[in-house]
C-alpha cells in the first residue's frame, strides 16, 4: 500500500521530482520512508507517477494507469454552515469523489471566511485526497453569492438540482436515475443550503437558472449532513449505473 | 414548525404528561415557549402527540400519525474509531434514518469506551431524533466483540452486508437493488470497519455468519464516513425503491 503526495507539476524536471523541504519532512519523518522506497506522486490533475526515493528528491519509476474518479464530475455548492462544519464536509465529500466544491454566502449564512479559512479548507482537501486514494484534488472556490453561484452553470449540459428540507417534490436518486436514464451529462451540480435553509427569494433563483428542486428524503437533515448524504447518494449511483473499465 | 422532546412513557398520566425540571426549562427557556404553545412529545418508540404547555405540565391535545421512518429496520455494526469520531457518526446516521447502532471492539480498535461514552451517545441520539424529526430515538446497545455482533443476527429474514475496502466485490448499492427486488427482508445489518480495516480472522467470521461482502466504491473513506455514506446510500435506496403512503 503506498503512501500518496500531492506535487506541483512545476517541481517535475524530466524524471526526477524535485521534493520541497516539507513534502521530505513528511515522506522521510512521518510516513518514515527511506531511499529506494516508492510512493505515488499526484499532481492534482490526473496525473500519477510511482516514484522512487532518492536522495532529496524523488525519481519517477513509471506513470500510473487509474481509473477511480467518478464518470462525471461532481460539483457541489454548499451554503456555509456556522462553527467549523464546512471542514467536516469538505474533508467527507473529497474522499466520497466531488470534483469542485463552491462554498456559499446565502441570505441566512451567518459565517464570513476569511481567506485563512479558504487556505485551511484547501489544505484539508489536499490531504483528504491524498489519504482516499484520489486522482485528482478537488477544486474549492473562493465563496460566491447564491446568484454568481448559479448563474455559474448556465451551460446546458449540466444537471442540476437543489435540495429542500419539507419539500413535496420526488428525491434525488429518483431525479438523478431518471435524468442519468435519458441524457449524459458533462457535469452534475447540487446546492444544499444552511441552517434554516433557502428563503424564497433563493429558490426563486434557483428556478429561474433551472435548478431542479429534490427532496434528501423524510428526515431533517443538519446543514452539515445533507451534502454528505448528496456526495454519497450521487456517487454510488454513478459507479452502479455507468460501468466504466476498472484498471 | 414545532419543536420535539423526548419523553419517557412513565411522564404519561392520562391527558397530562409531567414535565421534569430539565424539560420545563429546555421549552421555557432554551426554546422560549409560552402556556399554550404547542410542541410535539414523542416517546422514542414511534408514539407521537401534538402536546399545549401548561403550567408545568404538557396538555397531550391530539395523537400524531406521521410516517417519516424508513420501511425496514436499518441496523449499523461500526468498529469503534479512534478519538470522537463516533460521535458524528451516531449524530449523522441518526439523522439519516439508523434503527440500531451496534458499537463493535474489533482486532484493530484502539478505543475502550466507558459507561460515560454510551450515555454520552445515547444523550446525542436523543438530540439527533428531536432535530431531524424521527418519530422513534434509535437505539445503541452496549460495545460487542465481534463474533457476538455478528451471531446476534442469526434470524433468516435480514439482509447482511459487510463493507470492505479495496475489495474486488460489487457495490453496496447493487447488491442491495437486486437483494430487495427479490426479498422482503425485515431488516438490513451493514457493518463497517475501524481504521486499517477488518483482519483477516474478522471477515472469516463475518463470512462463516453470511454477512455479503460489498465495495463502497474505489476511493477509501475513514472509519467516519464509511458508515455515513452507508446509511445515506440505504436510506435513499429504500425510500425510492419502497413506497410508502406519505401522511
Amino acid at each position: 500500500l503506498l503512501y500518496r503526495l500531492v506535487i506541483n507539476p512545476k517541481q517535475i524536471d524530466s524524471n526526477l521530482i524535485k521534493l520541497n523541504d516539507e513534502q521530505r519532512h513528511y515522506l522521510r519523518r512521518v510516513v518514515r520512508l527511506n531511499d529506494g522506497d516508492v510512493f505515488i506522486a499526484m499532481d492534482g490533475m490526473g496525473n500519477n507517477w510511482k516514484v522512487q526515493l532518492n536522495m532529496s528528491n524523488g525519481l519517477i519509476v513509471e506513470s500510473l494507469v487509474e481509473n477511480k474518479e467518478l464518470p462525471i464530475k461532481i460539483s457541489l455548492m454548499v451554503a456555509l454552515p456556522k462553527g467549523n462544519g464546512f471542514e467536516d464536509i469538505v474533508r467527507c465529500t473529497t474522499e466520497l469523489g466531488v470534483h469542485r466544491i463552491i462554498p456559499i454566502i446565502s441570505d441566512r449564512t451567518l459565517l464570513k471566511p476569511s481567506n485563512n479559512k479558504l487556505e485551511r479548507w484547501r489544505k484539508i482537501v489536499k490531504e483528504a485526497a491524498e489519504q482516499s486514494e484520489r486522482q485528482i484534488v478537488p477544486d474549492i472556490v473562493s465563496p460566491l453569492s447564491v446568484e454568481e453561484a448559479f448563474k455559474s452553470f448556465e451551460e446546458t449540459n449540466i444537471l442540476k438540482y437543489i435540495a429542500f428540507a419539507r419539500s413535496q417534490t420526488s428525491h434525488l436518486q429518483s431525479y438523478l436515475e431518471q435524468d442519468l436514464s435519458v441524457c449524459n451529462p458533462s457535469d452534475i451540480v447540487i446546492a444544499t443550503g444552511c441552517e434554516g435553509g433557502w428563503t424564497e427569494k433563493e429558490l426563486q433563483i434557483a428556478n429561474q437558472y433551472k435548478f431542479q428542486e429534490v427532496s434528501l428524503g423524510k428526515r431533517i437533515l443538519r446543514a452539515v449532513t445533507a451534502p454528505i448524504m448528496v456526495m454519497s447518494v450521487v456517487a454510488s449511483t454513478l459507479e452502479v449505473s455507468i460501468h466504466t473499465p476498472l484498471i
